[in-house]
This record gives structure tokens, sequence and C-alpha cells, in this order.
């Protein structure tokens, strides 16, 4: 029988990306929805208009916050290349501390107006840091042997990809050495992403 | 109307593939199998036990492609770190060669004995070209700051990544820059991918 709801739409979207992330966004319903958080589908629309309002205000979180990378006040006066290694250790941080919502980004495959804005937007990121790596290569300060969209495309899927392994501390299930290497809020492997995309793994003396 | 089938195991096991990838495995019924084929679903029994069979051979034949990079006899007397560089460059030549293949492995999941087995081969992969991180830094090739799970995670992650945008010349929707990168199989993809993992971004003179 469903609960009473005690939902915000804070916490019923918290829910809500958990589904989406399990099932997939298309292989979700209300029903699916409903079933999860325990209330009924009447109570859900109490909060929101349907799913793609809770996929709409899911991406835009994370997408809010990686933009805001991009305009924090460390950026202003640095380099190109500075930028970028700024860019990206915080992109990896924002990543793990809103790991549900970026991972459900990631999977975003434009089947409807909500998804095909957020793709909109995932691409006007991309062209951004994409900048960044021709401006730090033009700045001399990056090898120019690589081209700029391959090396931007490189090393954002490198970034993406750790929202395939890496799991909060304390989901025990998947617990191993390398996830505990995230337990201070995904630092440790901000560091070690951005140093192997600098400076590499060759050992150099 | 069903078409009269035509169809050996191997080309009905590329259609499968691509349904697979396009509606996940688990959102993939016979019905849709049949449907995607144009033949009936007892044609499909002709050939397979069923879809996880072809399941089965669709991730066996990523997986030996991948396993069989371990083998080649270009490996025998390097060092590790030598060894671990060319497996990079030929495991990423696999997955643009394989790629429908490669990205069903990729997204398995584990709802399945076939599944299941996938992912222990998987483990076995990861965990003996992690190996090579470690005797390559032990060997005192590679810098020895990072972790070296931590590291290997993060350089398949990025290998993997790759199958999130690569699309072969000729599909055009997805056409680009830098999808014509990897026209000659991947080769100029693996390059940089590489040279990425080894030397890093940062410029030297």
């Amino acid at each position: 029988m469903p609960r009473r709801d005690t939902y915000t739409t804070e916490s019923l979207l918290s829910v809500a990306v958990e589904v989406f992330n399990v099932r997939g966004y298309d292989g979700t319903s209300m029903e699916d929805l409903a079933k999860a958080a325990g209330i009924s589908k009447s109570s859900i629309y109490h909060h929101v208009a349907g799913k793609e309002e809770l996929l709409r205000l899911a991406v835009t979180r994370a997408l809010d916050g990686l933009f805001a990378v991009l305009d924090e006040p460390a950026l202003a006066d640095a380099g190109a290349a500075q930028q970028l290694a700024y860019v990206l250790d915080r992109t990896c941080q924002e990543l793990v501390r809103n790991l549900p919502y970026v991972t459900l980004l990631l999977r975003v495959r434009g089947n409807s107006a909500a998804e095909r804005a957020a793709l909109d937007r995932r691409r006007e990121f991309d062209h951004r840091v994409a900048g960044l790596v021709s401006a730090a290569i033009e700045e001399g300060d990056l090898r120019s042997d690589l081209d700029p969209r391959l090396t931007s495309r490189l090393i954002f899927g490198l970034v993406n990809s750790v929202s395939e392994w890496y799991r909060p501390a304390g989901e025990a299930a998947a617990a191993s050495e390398s996830n505990r290497a995230g337990a201070d809020g995904g630092q440790d492997i901000a560091k070690a992403l951005t140093t192997l995309v600098f400076e590499g793994l060759r050992r150099r003396d």
C-alpha cells in the first residue's frame, strides 16, 4: 500500500534519478517511479508534471555544476593550460560529488526534448573545453602533435569513465581498493587523472 | 511478413548485436530480434538456443580478440612498460575493429549466467593489465607516485570510452572531424591515446 507522501521535490528527485540509472530513462514508467518511491502516481504529479520534468531537473543540476566550474574565479588570470588542468580536476570532483546526476546526464540519448536540450548543453561544455585545449597548444604549453578535437574527446572520455566504476565509500557491494581512493570526495582521483593527462605515466628523472 | 531465412548464424549475430546495443540486452525480446531480422522466431531458434546464446557468442568474440592481444609474439621479450604500451595500442584497435561486439561487452551488467561469465573474463583481462602497470612501475619505467590499481582503472576507462563516441567512417549521422581520425582502423586514435597515457599533454622541449 502506498505510504503517505512525505517527499519534497528534492527527495523525490533523488529516488527518480536512482531508478533512471538502473532501468534507463526510456525503460522507466511513472508506475516504476511510484513503486520505487512507495507513493501513488498522483502524489508524484503533485510534485512534478511527469518523468520528463524529473529528468530535466536532474540533468540541469548536473550541467549547472559543470558550467559553474568554467566560471570559477580561480580561472580568471591563468593561462589556458592551467585553466584546463583546473577544469579537469574540478570536473572530476563534480562528477564524484554529483555522481547519480552526472551519470544520468552521461547516459542521455536524445529521445525527448529534455534530453536533446541536455545534449546541447553538454556539447557547449565540451566545445568550451576543446577551446581551452586549442588555446593551450597555441600558447605553447601543450604538445602540438595531437589533434585538439581528438585530444578533447579522449580526456573527456577519461573523466566521464570514472562514473562507470567509482562508487562512494559505504556502498559496500562495489567496495574495493581503488574505490577507497574516492573517500575524500574524489580529490585523489582528480589528482591522479590530471597528473596522467598532463604528465603521462612515463618516469622522468 | 517474415522473409525467407537466408541468415547464417554469423549474419544473424551481427543483427542481434546491433539490436542489443540500441535497446539494451535486458530490454530485447526474441520478438524484437525476429522483427529486426525480418524472420520468424522459430527461424532464429533454428540457429541458436535463444538470446542468451547470441549474447554469449557476441561477447566471446569481443573477449577472444582482447585476450589474443595479450598473447601476441611481439610481447615476448619486451619490458613491462613496452608491453603495456603495445597492449593499449592494440586493445584500442581491437575496440575499433570489433566496435559493436566490444560495445556490447562493455555494457554487460551481470543479470544472466552468460553476462556473469563475460564479466569474469573482463576482470581477468583487467587484472592482467593491472599486473603490467605494477611490473612497469617496479622496473622503474613508470612514475611511482600513482596507485597502480587506480591507474589501471583510469587507462581502461579511457580506452573503453572510445566506444562512446567513435563511429566508423561512413556512418554519416555521427560523422565529424575526430571520427575521420578513425578511418584507418583506429590506428591514429590508438597512437594518440598511447601518447597521452605515456607522455602526457605537457610540452617538453
